[in-house]
């Protein structure tokens, strides 16, 4: 058993001259990350890009919304590149906001009226074979782009900037680490006010609050809280189930800080742990170091491996103990702007595509007996391999911890 | 002036007995909703629905997912409807909680793979010709279903389910109603503690805090807690503005309970209000009172006034006051299970189609002088002229508010 980690052993939220240096470094990166777009549409042969995915719009125009806004904010936010221009469109209620995070950018007007301005748009940026993020844009308006500008050819593509995305600048590593400090603080600030007959929701909602007010601008994701058997649900949400005694506590969160997010799980448990709980929480732990040694590894060799491979690695601790069965999801998943992005670390994964450099990634493997207990531990990692470095991100210890009994 | 609002003199939050009678009502109500759904299909002709909105997926089916959850869980929750049938997707992450959510429909397994059991999926509910929810449906997974069985008919449409929901049940009236209690208690709550210095985001953050520990399962929007000028952006987000004196603090908030929700807008004056701020709150006082006076008088006349109309009325108080060009925005909009929904109350809905019944709809007209100030006012409001009643839900007074010299 580790001592108890407090909030003092992690970073301090960050400063307002850390958010200036961040929006300053976006600043700075966007041309490139435009020039490398450019090259992809170069060689596929479209002038221009049109996009609307929420991260999509962040990375390449500075234009932010939140999580969900997109839903509401229309038009507001989509954005055309071409060789030589960035249009951001926005109604408004955004023409403000655009114009202020959006410098380099032409802000053109549109509420929800698109298809009767796409023609006078696409001339005016002269562009007739566009690519456009088909998984995000819905059908209804496609269907309307095309009878508004029939000379207009739509080319559906998935992918582009995303794949770009999975590989991160250091202003965007830095603040993947400042969201995962946000959050080891914040557990470790919980853990004396966890108690029994508290329920999963009220400590979720502690959880979050402590986060909010202790440097992140959002929550990842909603913060998961699962007690004893609930923990066997991946996917399950805090309900009003009591702590008790002698089972474990889940819990999966993350924070968001300057648009970057974390993402951590730890399985602690409440009273002394069950032999049966301690086992696997003992092999999942060594899954997730085997991964992570084998990320290692491959930084001393030169051999760049799949997100596939590490999948394997860890896979292989469990399938050991023939529990393979009993983890049913992949490995990890890169993170940024958004919670799931590339690179994917799974069975699904590429077997012969290597990782990204530098890339972010959680490494969480888990064991789930239904009706019983379940087991995750998850860290974010920093994979470097042309920087000759591997680091976790999270950390807050993995070692068992007792919670419950002050 | 009135006297300052306590919490108490607002309806408590809902009991659990509350919330098993409202999931009750929808299991009850569900079937009536789908024989709507049903003689719509009939009579245009298609055999079967495919709904992907987050909102109708929970209204048809009871299947719920946290607002932006549908971004993460793949093809868990999107339905087919059919003459006789109901089929809710759902992968491992989300099986238990379809058979626990839809016990009367049947649970279809799909991972991100739908076009690869499509043929099969539509084989097995006999359907040839299947609307889509065209607005809502990706043009990436459109062009897939299409080639993965192109013997099957799409049909793009939209609305059919959300003119539905534009009508309210007794159950779904009762909810947005406790939602709005839950933010007239957390104002009121709220109110001692605006203090001079203390930033708009501070302030959003407690009172996000107070809904969501006084009754509020979600908020129903991120809160905006505006000071001063900024007030005049009808689309703001709180910032580190502090709140200083002899000026406008503007609050646009909204509780989520039990999937319904409201929305509710206050203009409060930071000591005392300057003669202009207070003049600009009378006017959009009684431009909402008009508003509202109309909506009576159309109880007692029996004719069915439109969305455009009711606008019309309030914008003509404004109008007179030369402000006309102030109020950028519609009067109002229908709430239920989304924050925007049908009917729409403003110059571009329809001039003839009368209003639904019973309906519930926001009545917020506003003043913007950049640079200046803004006021708004909102309450949400229960319109049923079948049962001869127009009844404010917002019960917070909208008189003028002296806050943050305690």
């Amino acid at each position: 058993m580790s001592g108890v980690p407090v909030p003092a052993d992690f970073a301090p939220p960050p400063t307002a001259p850390d958010l200036a240096r961040w929006e300053s470094a976006d600043r700075d990166a966007r041309p490139i990350r435009l020039e490398r777009l450019r090259e992809r549409m170069a060689s596929e042969g479209v002038d221009a890009y049109f996009g609307l995915r929420r991260e999509n719009i962040r990375y390449l125009t500075g234009f932010a919304l939140a999580e969900g806004e997109e839903k509401a904010a229309g038009d507001s936010g989509r954005f055309l590149v071409t060789a030589d221009e960035v249009v951001v469109l926005a109604d408004s209620r955004y023409t403000i906001q655009a114009a202020r995070q959006c410098p380099d950018a032409r802000i053109a007007f549109a509420y929800r009226d698109l298809p009767s301005r796409w023609s006078e748009l696409t001339t005016s940026i002269g562009a007739r074979r566009i690519a456009v993020e088909a998984a995000v844009m819905p059908h209804a308006l496609w269907a309307r782009l095309e009878t508004a500008a029939p000379e207009i050819e739509l080319v559906p593509i998935e992918g582009w900037v995303e794949t770009l995305r999975a590989t991160k600048e250091p202003a965007e590593l830095e603040r993947v680490a400042a969201a995962c400090a946000v959050a080891d603080r914040a557990l470790a600030a919980l853990l004396p006010t966890i108690q029994l007959g508290r329920t999963e929701r009220e400590v979720a909602l502690e959880l979050e609050w402590t986060m909010r007010t202790g440097g992140a601008e959002a929550l990842a994701f909603d913060v998961a809280v699962l007690a004893g058997p609930e923990a066997a649900l991946p996917h399950g949400s805090p309900g009003d189930r009591p702590i008790v005694e002698g089972a474990v506590l889940l819990f999966d969160f993350g924070a968001q800080v300057a648009g970057y997010r974390s993402d951590m799980t730890r399985t602690l448990f409440v009273g002394e742990p069950t032999p049966r709980d301690l086992e696997i929480h003992d092999l999942v732990r060594r899954a997730q170091a085997a991964a992570i040694a084998a990320l290692e590894r491959s930084i001393a060799s030169g051999d760049r491996p799949s997100g596939w491979a590490i999948d394997a690695i860890a896979r292989a601790v469990i399938e050991e103990a023939d529990l393979g069965e009993r983890f049913g999801h992949g490995l990890g998943h890169g993170i940024g702007l958004a919670t799931h992005e590339l690179p994917s670390l799974s069975r699904t994964a590429s077997e012969d595509a290597g990782l990204p450099s530098p890339t972010v990634f959680s490494v969480e493997p888990g064991v789930y007996l239904v009706g019983e207990t379940g087991v995750r531990i998850e860290d974010l990692v920093l994979f470097d391999p042309d920087g000759g470095r591997v680091e976790r991100l999270t950390l807050f210890p993995r070692e068992p911890l007792v919670v419950g009994l002050g």
